[in-house]
């Protein structure tokens, strides 16, 4: 039976990745590596470091190219699915082309926001190719934020919820761990009682955090994102914010 | 100065601890253990395999005992905050008469639903005995949940809610990840199009998955559950519950 890793390697600390993950890399004989073009090349070259670190036996790297993309169509729901598709179809044409083990290494975990497994499902579901699959999970960088500012993500016996920036933007929630925000949205949550820890770059060399009351340290984090994101041309950032203080 | 680190060593599979931990682990002398005696021997010899297996350097592991506690106070906030601070002051105290580095390993991240690190802080604010400390992430259970059943725990763009049973009583939602739930909680939830990926002992030899419409299968949960609970003594189990199907 063929057999597929999808592989969970934390979310920039190349130490972040478990004993699970480095055993399951020692079986792979390739790696696909999906959309590289779009791929910044700091990640890339983590990447190319995890393995130079941690493979003891020779591995190839494929690469799954994306199909061309109409990015302002019509159908926007039926163009994406379609998108989608011929992904997964590029990517079971080179998986059928592979003898042996094949991997996918995912950054953070493979559970959140990570369209990796949708993939996978994908192309199971066409009924061509079959193969086992194992998801390895890996530290996501919620658990980098926390970890680095030294806090809990819930109050005792409270919820936590995760979103999105854009989520954040429909329904200014005050407590939320947000991700993908491109917008610094948390400058639409009201209330003078919320504090923010935010991170960007969390576990690479760039790393910076700031954590404050959010009407103190919000215009602080606005200009340091912009200057960061204007020095490397990219930024990947998250933070908590939580009502009622610190 | 004094130097204290908060290890997660994941939720059960000794292999999900990272590079980092185990780095972390080696340049430890001793080990705090907080209320051992509630532990399940299981656990405890979990933590004792992973010492064993990532130890280079010899260490001690120094018992902090509980102390006693009265569970049914007429002023609950206030005896519990008091409880809080005694423990804090038992920690600090063989903190103080150590030498060398101290550890505390928490059981998957040490940020979700885990009272070391806010133990930790009251040591701080009680301003006797200063030192540095670092948190390194662990696996979750969430995690583990999520890599077993192979899914993704939002939908594209969507949130992740993250509760406890006794949140989920108090609002069924049908959208959430639910963790620390002695009580089949899911029963609650209305709805015919609920479904449901459940999982105790995530990681661990006893390892068991269910998964399937909620209507279906929660009465198989329940009497799964009540078993494996009957015959070790006590069960983890966690779940993910997504309304509009699979
Ligand atoms: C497509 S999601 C992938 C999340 C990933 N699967 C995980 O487990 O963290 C990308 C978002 O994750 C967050 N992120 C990922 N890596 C990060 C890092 N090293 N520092 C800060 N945020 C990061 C950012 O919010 C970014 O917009
Ligand atoms: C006090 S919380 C600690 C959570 C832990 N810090 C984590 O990161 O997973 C304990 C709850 O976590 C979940 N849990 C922990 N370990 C588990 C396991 N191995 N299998 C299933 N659920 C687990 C259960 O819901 C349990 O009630």
């Amino acid at each position: 039976m063929r057999k597929l890793f999808v592989i969970g390697i934390g979310a920039g600390d190349p130490d972040q990745i478990t004993v699970q993950a480095i055993k399951a890399m020692n079986q792979v004989d390739v790696y696909f590596v999906i959309g590289k073009g779009a791929e910044k090349q700091e990640l890339v070259d983590l990447r190319t470091a995890i393995l130079d670190e941690h493979m003891r036996r020779p591995y190839r790297i494929v690469e799954v190219p994306d199909p061309p993309r109409d990015r302002t169509p019509d159908d926007y729901q039926g163009v994406v699915d379609d998108w989608h598709d011929r992904r997964a179809q590029v990517l079971q044409e080179l998986f059928a082309e592979t003898d042996g083990a094949g991997a996918i290494l995912v950054w953070g975990d493979p559970s959140l926001y990570d369209s990796t497994l949708r993939t996978v499902e994908r192309v199971l579901a066409r009924g061509e190719l079959s193969f086992d699959y194992d998801v390895i999970p890996g530290i996501t960088s919620v658990q980098a934020l926390a970890a680095q500012h030294r806090i809990v993500l819930n109050r005792i016996g409270e919820p936590v919820h995760i979103t999105t920036g854009r989520q954040l933007r429909a329904e200014p929630v005050p407590d939320a761990l947000v991700m993908l925000d491109s917008e610094c949205s948390f400058t639409g949550v009201a209330g003078n009682d919320v504090h923010i820890w935010w991170g960007a770059y969390l576990g690479m060399p760039d790393e910076t955090l700031i954590e404050g009351p959010l009407r103190e340290v919000e215009a602080e984090i606005q200009r340091v994102r912009a200057e960061l994101r204007g020095r490397k041309g990219w930024i990947m950032d998250t933070y908590l914010l939580r009502s009622g203080g610190a």
